[in-house]
């Protein structure tokens, strides 16, 4: 059962949002009206066996993930975090000071992205480690970039570099993409207050392009093609590549955890999009096109031939 | 180890939050202001094997405690809901016919408090069922009552009645308290709005009188005295007393999840509050004393002498 079936439900279940409700489930936040301001929420949970493995992961780098998810999914939509509350259930026999390690972490993660902690809740039990992060953010001056907004033609971006994001590499030294990633929310700022390449649709890709790019087609009503030639591939996947016998490219498309934007920008944007902002390259993949009875997204291959994600073994299900 | 120190703990580490916070961690709500409004946030988790019995609890129940739960914190700040997000760690093989009942569940719970739910995450992994519920709240023209604001002087009110939460009465039929209570939000604002009866001081009771009263004590600089003879007894309290052999008002006062409020108002107040409002009866139980060495709270048991809760075999951590 994939996370957005289960969302669409709820959305679908409520079809009478009130008013208030500007942003409805489905996004990477969803938004409400509040004393006249625009608030803007997401949830996120890590859990010890999913996101993460207690025995061989540093607590300060788990403390860190459970903070820097949530904030990738406020750059998706170009917003500025305000605060966030962290919910823990600590194994039986975890111990204080592990506690306050990790409480002391999720702190420092929050505050160096300006969103102190303003609340918590601690429980026990007698199962795995599971940390809850919720984090609240305002537009602050720029309009939320949605998944729904994109445009036959538009030219499609990702940020950074993709795949194998579980891979610790020697670039720096002990560097594991999926624990000590940058969430993308200056990057998404400076995109989205510039009116000639503010972004139509965005989307952090947390479950791997060819899962993620899918939810853009969907809410925007349109299909999309990619080259995999273009697809901007990490150190991580070049390795991992090696070691899995796959071309590096499936693993820049499938393995997920990136935690980069996938954005889409108007067919002139490419003349006047910077090659990187803050030293994060952004690179042209593909192209919206309009909606079409086949596949969502067409994938061009190394060797020219057309495929999709789906027959390619990515099956998007919402 | 107890939420409160921990939750201390964050706070202490963070002697400089940002001016925007308002209300640090600490209370039932932490505050922050976005756009001008001021946003005030709660989180709780309720997990399988400690907050409820999946083996033995409709899922719908469940699905209403996690919500409720929160709205009682909601109430303790006199707060008006305005949204929701949950996230749910489902076990494999939970299926998706329950996944839908819960949020369904969930939906229709948020949205009877006008509450809506914006947002969410699904994860399954092979331990038990935990839910987590972020809910945001507005002033809405009445200032959220703190913890910290009791006076020496004032006069302890609780409302409902206390004890025995877990145990199933008759009245009405199949009627759980911690898993049928309603949060006292509308009586939380009525209480707040009337400068005559606003309470100084409130929270919520999660875990039993014995232990909530004290942290308004301890964040008010104050002390206080109760008397057990004036507790209001639940006729849960009376039933779990004839089984367990114990006075009724020590499970009234020790037994937790009673999701009432406990208050202190001016002196003069006894002789204009509401002997119930909306049905809720509300209970005059102790009076603030200064800050002295001795037992932060005294209590006179039925028979005269005097005691503490701590002596009693409550312990305040916190």
């Amino acid at each position: 059962m994939r996370e957005l079936e289960l969302l669409s439900h709820i959305y679908r279940s409520n079809p009478a949002l009130p008013a208030g409700v500007t942003i409805p489930p489905g996004d990477d936040m969803g938004a409400v009206l509040l004393g006249g301001a625009t608030v803007l929420v997401t949830v996120d949970q890590v859990a010890d066996g999913v996101h993460f493995d207690l025995a061989t992961t540093p607590i300060e780098k788990i403390a860190r993930k459970a903070i820097t998810r949530n904030l990738s999914d406020v750059a998706a939509m170009a917003a500025k975090p305000v605060g966030a509350v962290a919910a823990a259930c600590l194994p039986k026999g975890f111990g204080e000071d592990k506690a306050k390690t990790l409480f002391d972490a999720m702190h420092a993660t929050a505050e160096q992205f300006n969103c102190p902690l303003i609340g918590g809740d601690i429980s026990m039990w007698d199962q795995r480690l599971i940390l809850t992060v919720t984090i609240f953010a305002e537009p602050d001056g720029i309009d939320p970039v949605l998944r729904s907004g994109a445009q036959v033609g538009d030219v499609i971006y990702v940020t950074g570099k993709l795949g194998a994001s579980l891979i610790t590499t020697d670039d720096p030294p002990g560097y594991t993409h999926h624990l000590d990633f940058t969430p993308r929310i200056a990057l998404a700022r400076k995109l989205a207050v510039n009116s000639a390449i503010r972004p139509h649709a965005m989307i952090d890709l947390s479950d791997g392009l060819a899962l993620d790019l899918p939810r853009i087609c969907e809410q925007s009503n349109v299909c999309a093609e990619l080259d995999t030639n273009n697809l901007p591939i990490s150190h991580a996947a070049h390795l991992a590549a090696q070691r899995s016998g796959q071309p590096a490219w499936q693993h820049a498309m499938g393995d997920g955890e990136d935690y980069e934007l996938c954005f889409t920008a108007p067919p002139g944007s490419p003349s006047i999009m910077p090659a990187e902002i803050d030293g994060v390259p952004i690179t042209q993949i593909g192209t919206i096109v309009a909606q079409h009875p086949g596949p969502v997204v067409t994938v061009r291959l190394p060797d020219g031939t057309l495929a999709d994600t789906a027959s390619l073994g990515w099956e998007h299900k919402g």
